[in-house]
């Protein structure tokens, strides 16, 4: 396993859960990237407090404002991105931000779902789109022909819950809009892989777990994976995958989850 | 093989295509449906004259107006197909209508994902909740416990497009929208099978195979299945089926698709 070091990274939903997990972690890290931007729908808020006192203390560690329901504001970002970034790259998109609505099948509308999949899989397609020159302009920057996630990389934060094959926890949560927009968003993971393999970019779908998470407790459960061991488990998969593994949808331990 | 024995059937977008060969194909049955619901978007416009000229020489075919995308006009049809049914219950829902938007992953719009998610998949989903209380009334009126195609059915007209397996036709179209809907669709098939089981509905997903229609045409290339091949095979398919096969994916010969 190497080690992940990654020049530049960017996650959405930065601003709790995961998302500032992961932040936290490339913080920490022995040789942390030199750019972290940090993406959240209000930067200047009550709910940024966290990432705004990190930022003060971390110089590497900007916030920018991303809506990912929000087409205009993905492209803003982006902009802003490749200011900071000068005529380099970004190695590596975490499409982190997502949503779900616990309901039943019975209970579920036409709004519901619309939200929940513009959110959880509409947002990371046209982050992807926005971010790609960046990206590609990472990967033609690094040495080496394979694929990995110190090159150039999307991740998108999906989860077991997409996995059509598992039916995993149908009887403790039905959240079928969630469901729905996250087997989505491992066809779009699949998609981009295909799409980007040209570029030297490398995309992966990730399960987190059943994390410790406002997310991951909005169903009235309490979940039993901690943020901290979440985030070093996928970091720890992110260091090890290569070419042969785009396009999967792997667990925060590394296994892979079926479709 | 048992014979498919359907006392009523739904067929959306039945106008053309797929659609309106399955109400061909039930009008031809030796034993055919006592009630045959067609819905379109426009049942009094152009693109709804054979369906018009097949209702007045068949007084079982009724044609109902239903948007998928509108759920008033679903809730309005489902009032409709009830008052015509009297007391009893409906056989069979096949939800057919379907879009797909010819387009490589660059191109993909907010637009694009909301509209091909919200006919392909939402559609599905609200037209099963509201047709749910008439199914479940088939299931009652039906003897025997296992679940049949002709007790009470759910059919889901997906595409191999939503397999992230297969990749299916990848080179020669990307269509992401439609590949990320159809994925969702199968979920959502999985879905209503795991929560309609209990209420004696069985619940399959169905590629038609890639076939001459408009739809099927639309990407420029001439399919080689034609739509008479794939109904007579969707049927043979149907008919043969039972509970075991509940929430799955098969084609229009009866293979099973992976996820």
């Amino acid at each position: 396993m190497g080690e992940l070091c990654v020049r530049s990274v960017l996650v959405t939903g930065a601003n709790r859960g995961l998302g500032l997990g992961f932040v936290q972690h490339f913080l920490r890290m022995p040789k942390p990237p030199q750019w972290i931007f940090a993406t959240c729908r209000d930067p200047k808020g009550q709910r940024a407090q966290e990432l705004q006192n990190l930022a003060s203390k971390h110089p590497n560690l900007v916030i920018i404002a991303l809506e990912v329901a929000n087409p205009a504001s993905i492209k803003a970002a982006a902009a802003k991105v490749g200011e900071h970034l000068g005529g380099s790259g970004l190695t590596l998109l975490i499409n982190n931000a997502g949503m779900v609505k616990s309901k039943n099948l019975e209970d579920e509308t036409l709004e519901d779902m619309t939200e929940t999949y513009t959110t959880n899989t509409t947002g990371p397609l046209l982050i992807g789109q926005a971010f790609l020159p960046l990206l590609k302009k990472a990967a033609q920057g690094s040495p080496g022909s394979g694929l990995s996630c110190s090159k150039a990389a999307i991740v998108n934060i999906s989860s077991i819950g997409g996995s059509i094959a598992s039916s995993f926890g149908w009887e403790q949560m039905q959240v079928v809009s969630y469901r729905c927009s996250k087997a989505a968003l491992n066809m779009l993971t699949k998609c981009q892989s295909l799409a980007y393999k040209e570029h030297g970019i490398l995309c992966i779908a990730l399960h987190p777990g059943w994390v410790q998470t406002e997310l991951g407790g909005s169903t009235g459960y309490t979940p039993p994976v901690r943020v901290d061991d979440s985030v070093q488990g996928m970091l720890k998969v992110l260091s090890s995958i290569s070419e042969k593994d785009s396009g999967l949808l792997l667990d925060w331990e590394g296994k892979v989850v079926p479709w």
